[in-house]
């Protein structure tokens, strides 16, 4: 049993690096196999297909990404603070893919919006429920700095969907220039986005 | 020579649009050359590579894509005007998308950038240099806003970025959701994003 589940557990692990490093189609379950150090046969044993195999590979990096979110957005900093926090984390990750990838390989979820969400709705559904995620986070954080009287938002939910485009629009960047610095752009754009009264205050914080 | 030359268009046409709809890595030249109708010989007397076809397609669809930027943002109109229907054309090149290819398919440089980009120098180059042409044609409008005294921008180059960041981000969520209302929340963020004092004015112009 023991070794059964390493098996699972390694081809999940090898697929989320070789997905980071080359996307989805480019992939194939031999080279999966190989990289995991499993043999190709048990592939089957475990996923019904390649697709079933990204799925299992987008839960986990959002059980992870998701701990690091809630981690940030739920902590006892202002709200502002936290969504500043958010960004720095969102930095950090880039910074990490640039260390292990050689180059900056981007949002996981993006990447495979863009590449694949318009050619399976298994995997289209799958992050459409991340990103509403994402934005029902970011939009309760609005929620709270509203109540505070510290942003000016007439729609909070629309705001989060722009505050979480930005944020991807800007790793799109960070990949393609393959900089990491995207943190200030982001909070800056988002104190502009939600009207934010006291931005000096709140970046001081 | 006309057939030749028909032959190569043909070629860049049915890639320009099998990309559209799958991708670059899915992409084979055997499957181009069928959908092109040409004999599968005749791709590499044309194409020293699937990238060098992929920059060709690349440069045909900026070529399109740039008239389009340039008849709007070169206009009579005023410059926030200008921007607005920036985005309008935006929605109507998803709209497009979605009727051509049965689901929205986004922005070919956003998809190419977040599935190529870490992978090919020589697309990773043209794909920078195309946005870095469309951070410039909006930088210049935002320039030109700021002498109006129309927008509060200390950089205006910041600002293009974070523009083109944000139609990037939403052309992503346009793709992810298969729905091409993007103009609206476009114009709305850009005035956040410029701190544009009259947009009411502005909007009804």
């Amino acid at each position: 049993m023991g070794r059964t589940s390493d098996a699972k557990e390694k081809i999940i692990s090898a697929a989320e690096s070789l997905i980071e490093l080359h996307g989805y189609s480019a992939l194939g379950v031999a080279e999966i196999c190989k990289s995991a150090g499993v043999p190709k046969g048990s592939f089957y044993h475990f996923f019904e297909s390649k697709e079933a195999l990204a799925l299992a590979v987008i839960d986990q990096h959002w059980a992870v990404e998701c701990r690091g979110w809630t981690g940030v957005l739920n902590s006892d900093a202002e709200p502002l603070e936290r969504l500043r926090q958010l960004f720095q984390l969102t930095e950090a990750a880039q910074r990490t893919s640039q260390k292990n990838c050689g180059t900056v390989s981007g949002c996981m979820f993006g990447n495979l919006t863009l590449e694949m969400s318009n050619q399976t709705e298994a995997i289209r559904a799958r992050l459409q429920g991340i990103f509403d995620a994402q934005v029902d986070m970011v939009d309760s954080l609005i929620g709270e700095a509203r109540e505070r009287g510290e942003v000016i938002v007439s729609d909070t939910h629309q705001a989060a969907r722009s505050i979480v485009a930005q944020l991807e629009g800007q790793v799109l960047f960070a990949k393609l220039y393959n900089n990491t610095s995207l943190a200030d752009a982001l909070w800056t754009n988002a104190l502009s986005l939600l009207g934010a009264r006291a931005p000096q205050m709140a970046a001081e914080a």
